[in-house]
């Protein structure tokens, strides 16, 4: 055969060295990778994916995409309690695109799975005529039985987050020129860097087994999400709104911007939001220093006042706080 | 929370019917799935994207496109000797897509994840803009270092493929009808049911763990996909181009349209071809039998004429013939 496909050519340059020889890898050059679990492991299995336009922005930068991508799937796998291992990556390419945008892309793989202690064993890459279409599955380990659930959430159990709430959503209403018009540069960046590359929580995710009772990652919107881990085990849950973690960048916005404060429930912050006895409290306490990431108290678990799976979000006087019907809705 | 997003109502209509009950699904309620291996074995991980447009014609049926979609990872299991256990769904749909067509597609994937012993475990659904992309990972169980590798084939082994080659690609070709005037309605819907839901040989490829020094699965082309296997092992590879075996259908279209025969190498088969040595062959001969799955030897494993990696085809008189260049392209 003279001359191989494109495809081929793409693999070996920009997609191969991601696999950091991982021998279950084979350089990307068979029909299929081996994870090897270590003895006494299962493997935690998630798929994200992101359309150009509808998850992220078409103009934002290839090396944001490829970290938003990576770090949203590692956020599901922190939400199971599972180390982080490997990936695999299926790409549908705009017809025409730069090979310098895949370049910046794989360059932005690179850095977010150095970060987060995986490496790239398979895919596949196709062309579209449509959108940039991207889909992302990452494999974890986790011992039998110990993967953090939704369902499991009791009574007179705390509901924790992680890190600061609403900094993504309000990166992304500064992105769109929505808010921000006193917003000062410092905290501009710092939000919409929080709206490109989330940090995904997977030390506090593999740290929280044995000791939450449930746990999800904040991606459709703090109230939305909750809803599930709710739902699933069939109590309500009331959030206390002042307890909400902000940072000072999103304080200073909302302060200056008041009806900035609905987007605080809007999504894309990759926090870990989980449930636990308050007898968790000093290892929480204990964590919270070891992997210098604040951990917020900012609700509880209650029966069920009616239908279960009810997430109440409260003022100071008890009054429920419209979330706006609260958080991304896919379709 | 009143009302659910619409993607959730999806997946439990149409999706987490799939799941068989599979404990490690959690229902697809969960921010991941958990696999769990038998003692012993790996997982063999395997991810193929389709576009309607370029991998599938966009008014195929919604079944047949479920099915193939499932089919061409589950060849790639086979090709690496991996046993058929689970797999995740990423689906873009495009906006304003019937109900009744994804209906029909989770009908095609029961239907197709039932001949094939495999189960959904996860997945994710957005909407698009574009054309309909999927994107499919599959797992499959291996015992550690005996998946079938490309690069391993030597000199003096013969190159065998299972089933029939070629029937696929003349489907093609009759649905966009560029040829096929004189081609009955019997042996035309069974070279289009080739093209529309090939059928993965997954006992095969499990068979030949320890007998096959090598294996792929059909893909872009009879000439291209054996070209991997050359080029991994630093060999070349002669094909005789009359021992390639060819259904009843193809064999009467290409006597009608000799020009047919080109086609016969474009791929699309998702038949396994593998390298053995000669002395594998009395085994090969009872698998046939047991599987009841032709197994024919079309060729030789040479030691490289320059550099390694060519794949000739030859006719009776020991002259190559001009595949086209040979198969599918990606870009």
């Amino acid at each position: 055969m003279a001359g191989k496909p494109g495809e081929f050519d793409l693999i070996s340059t920009y997609f191969a060295p991601l696999t950091g020889d991982a021998p279950g890898a084979f350089g990307l050059a068979d029909d299929a990778a081996v994870i090897a679990p270590p003895a006494g492991m299962e493997v935690a299995v998630t798929t994200d994916a992101m359309v150009a336009g509808v998850h992220f922005l078409a103009d934002d930068p290839a090396d944001a995409v490829a970290a938003k991508l990576l770090a949203v799937n590692l956020s599901d796998l922190a939400a199971m309690g599972a180390e982080p291992h490997a990936y695999t990556l299926a790409t549908a390419w705009p017809r025409g695109i730069q090979p310098a945008w895949i370049e910046a892309f794989a360059g932005g793989l690179k850095a977010a799975q150095e970060a987060g202690g995986i490496v790239l064993v398979g895919g596949d890459t196709v062309a579209t005529a449509g959108p940039m279409t991207l889909s992302l599955t990452a494999f974890g380990f986790v011992p039998p039985g110990e993967a953090l659930r939704r369902g499991s959430a009791k009574p007179g159990e705390r509901v924790y987050v992680s890190g600061s709430i609403g900094d993504a959503a309000l990166g992304l209403r500064l992105l769109l020129a929505e808010i921000g018009a006193g917003c000062d540069a410092a905290d501009r960046a710092r939000l919409i860097g929080r709206y490109r590359q989330p940090t995904p929580r997977n030390a506090l995710g593999v740290a929280l087994r044995g000791l939450a009772s449930s746990a999800i990652d904040i991606s459709d919107g703090l109230a939305v999400d909750l809803g599930h881990v709710a739902a699933g085990a069939d109590v309500d849950i009331d959030i206390d709104a002042a307890a909400i973690p902000l940072s000072e960048a999103a304080r200073r916005l909302v302060a200056q911007e008041p009806d900035c404060a609905g987007y605080l429930y809007a999504g894309d912050d990759y926090e870990l939001a989980f449930t636990a006895p308050p007898s968790a409290d000093p290892a929480l306490r204990d964590l919270t220093r070891r992997l210098d990431l604040p951990i917020t108290a900012i609700g509880e678990v209650t029966a069920p006042a009616g239908a279960a799976g009810t997430v109440r979000v409260l003022d100071g006087t008890g009054a429920e706080i419209d979330t706006g019907g609260a958080g991304y809705r896919h379709f």
